[in-house]
């Protein structure tokens, strides 16, 4: 491990965090809310110390895979120390702890939140904790599309197949190509969606913070009641752009590209529909009879939360723990799965959980067929061994995460449903979980402690957990 | 499929099982309640079937392996019908549903129960009920130590070079040879422990129950209070078989023969006795509070609801549920790891967690050295990879089996806790869960579609789940 390269890494990273932290001020003039030095200091301080990292550590070489797992990990957690600066300086959340919370909820696009007045914030803040949502997906984007192929983790290296340009041995400059390429067909479906939310009736703030929730599939709000504040327009659309950003955005750029196709021909994408499409089947079943008298109300409801969990926003219009056990069960279950590959929604992603099922599949299939030689197959296509060893060994470690969370949540006195929901929604970078961390209730009660695991899972979460693991073997840390 | 052969060793299996309704008559006799009629009857039916299909359907040639999954499937069935006919003659349990899934709970081991006063039951009736669990245990190791590696369900082939004898391609004479060796071993132990329950005091009656109970891992008491109503040197007595239950046979056989070096040897065993001591020290360091002033009782009832759980026997000496929901999650966590392979231990086996947990290893060292060919090694030896591909999809059948048995309870009215303990103890063979099933409850007050479910779940868990599955698919009823 050459620490000089990451850190002048981190250091890049940190000048361009304190060049977003200069965006919020339009805001805060504009409503006067007083918060305009809180982020003038904090982008201050954050370029400094990016800067003085960027310059004073050298950049001799390119980067070993190994550094690069430490340059993902610690880019994430930089992010988030400095990112809190402006909610501790501006008053907002006067707590570090809950301040670093609230950030690498934000970065990691998990929208899980301590706060329990939204609408009391000055309006720059609630625009930088949006904001932070919108990196993150930027981020993960190319994270998941052009890096951890690369790395090898998890079957990832399935998708290096989909993203355009030659494959070639140096990373960088294919780094840099397909960054650009992905985040212009971000920022389109952005534009397209701040517009939409607009038409509805959202004044621009509004409109741009619901637009960075959205596509990050974060989750954050402006408003106390999420958004089930707002009109049943603004709802579909939201549905409508949650459903597009936990697609990959591979399949966007394709389809831009005019080859719509592609969503067609694309089996991960196929079996997100399906299963968007049989969980609501399961889900409505009940709502139908919930909200009785009003088919409309019960679809809208039905569909917000499915594509919400499933996608890994965690926007709210309605309180599933009204509804059966039943609905939160399957809820609860989505939360493991998540979005697509390629996309900014978190969870196990959906490939994940299609091969998973072929491997069952062809397991059963060898009992009958002893002597038959049946590889995992994927639209045809047989998947290498090593990937579904991968992906089997993916799963493992998500149940093994999982069940030690749960252990932690539960030794700090949390109950059955908040421990359970509480790590299946930050492990999943979902936001909202179940009892006292519900869709209606949030992550304030959670004991400091907790509160600090909890941002080290939703971490994990969010970069497939290998990527943080490594950095736990002692392999990783020799020269 | 030729059914013609299976219904031949169904027929065969029925015979025996007529035989063995015989021998609660001398306690019906000696304690007069007035149940003989019910085992003589029982007895003559059961026969006539088993006889009438031995004879009528012909046996022309060796089974095939899906003959071989056919046979053990509904030979667990049949012997639950027809085992359940003494419950409902004699009145003891007059619901046909019920006396199925006390039956079915009987041969599977598990001993989840529906009664609410057992010491109401007459003798023989009680009597019947224990010695399922002994009979379906005799059954469970030779399944799995002389059947299952043939048949190359979830990496059991690992074992076959565990069990004495050279390897044959005619499965009878094998299976035979192996059946009695173990057999020996299994009557041993239990003549052992029945003469030192004696020594504590307990009548032949009751001695011969709770051994049937702890060698088959089972859980059926003779009191409504379970263990918990004898001695803690009859406690420490269960305890110590119930660990000698939940170990393989083939270790036991080894050590017989003068080898007891080979327990060391075992990495199974020892990352069993490591869960074992894990688990008590986590459980411990709340119940030492909890029962505080009398360490050797908190000693007592810690080991004993850890050996418990884990071998899935389900006796119980102590209500988990008044303990901290840590200890709660902890028994929980271990309703899915189970006994080792061999044994008489239901759950997922320790072999197979173990192996899941080296192949966690594997992949994040294959991710730090990306061009190394890293196999993963149990003892030193390397495993073949369809070993590990086989178990890992097993792990995902196990937890998918899991969340559709969660959903169908929950669709069926049961709360988080009831369902998530009921399907776990169920599809684990254990007996006792959580909430409305705890180990103060039964499952008297499921509804019956539940208990018929439950009960597949109870035979799933019992065969490995890839036995019951591959029944499921087209290819297996192809002739």
């Amino acid at each position: 491990m050459h620490f000089s390269r990451v850190i002048h890494i981190l250091g890049l990273l940190l000048v361009f965090t304190a060049l977003a932290m200069l965006l919020p001020l339009p805001f805060s003039y504009f409503y006067g809310d007083g918060d305009h030095n809180a982020f003038l200091i904090s982008a201050a301080v954050t370029f400094l110390v990016g800067y003085a990292a960027y310059r004073l550590a050298p950049f001799d070489r390119d980067l070993q895979p190994r550094e690069g797992f430490a340059v993902v990990t610690f880019g994430w957690i930089a992010l988030s120390l400095f990112g809190a600066l402006p909610f501790v300086l501006s008053g907002a959340i006067p707590s570090f702890t809950d301040a670093f919370f609230e950030t690498m909820s934000g970065f990691t696009t998990t929208g899980a939140s301590i706060l329990t007045d939204i609408e009391a914030l000055p309006h720059g803040v609630l625009f930088w904790r949006s904001l932070t949502h919108w990196i993150g997906g930027m981020g993960i984007i190319v994270l998941s599309l052009a890096i951890l192929p690369f790395l090898g983790v998890g079957g990832m290296q399935l998708f290096s197949a989909e993203s355009p340009g030659p494959v070639v041995d140096k990373l960088t400059p294919r780094i840099t190509q397909t960054a650009k390429i992905l985040w212009g067909v971000y920022v389109l479906l952005s534009v397209l969606e701040a517009a939409l939310l607009m038409l509805g009736g959202m004044d621009l703030f509004e409109s741009l913070c619901h637009t960075f929730g959205t596509m990050a599939t974060g989750g954050f709000s402006t408003r106390n009641a999420s958004v089930g504040a707002y009109s049943p327009f603004i709802q579909y659309v939201i549905i409508f752009f949650m459903i597009l950003a936990g697609t990959s955005f591979a399949l966007h750029y394709r389809c831009l590209r005019g080859d719509w196709r592609a969503f067609l021909r694309s089996r991960e994408f196929l079996f997100y529909l399906s299963i968007i499409g049989v969980t609501f089947g399961v889900i409505g079943a009940y709502t139908i009879r919930h909200y009785w008298g009003d088919p409309e109300l019960a679809f809208r409801a039905t569909l917000f939360q499915v594509v919400s969990i499933l996608t890994t926003t965690g926007y709210g219009t309605a309180d599933y723990e009204q509804w059966s056990w039943t609905c939160q069960f399957v809820l609860f279950t989505l939360m493991f799965v998540g979005g697509c590959a390629g996309s900014t929604g978190g969870g196990m992603k959906v490939y994940r959980v299609h091969l998973l099922l072929k491997a069952v599949f062809v397991e059963i299939t060898r009992l009958i067929h002893p002597r038959a030689v049946v590889p995992v197959r994927l639209g045809g296509n047989p998947v290498p061994r090593e990937v579904v060893a991968n992906v089997l060994g993916f799963f493992v470690l998500f149940m093994l995460v999982f069940f030690v969370g749960v252990l932690v949540m539960a030794q700090l006195g949390l109950d059955m449903a908040t421990s359970f929901g509480a790590v299946a929604a930050s492990l999943g970078n979902i936001g909202p979980g179940l009892g006292g961390v519900g869709p209606t209730d949030n992550y304030h009660a959670i004991p400091a402690v907790g509160k600090w695991f909890l941002t080290l899972l939703m971490l994990m979460g969010r970069l497939e957990i290998y990527t943080v693991i490594v950095l736990f073997a002692p392999g990783t840390w020799k020269r």
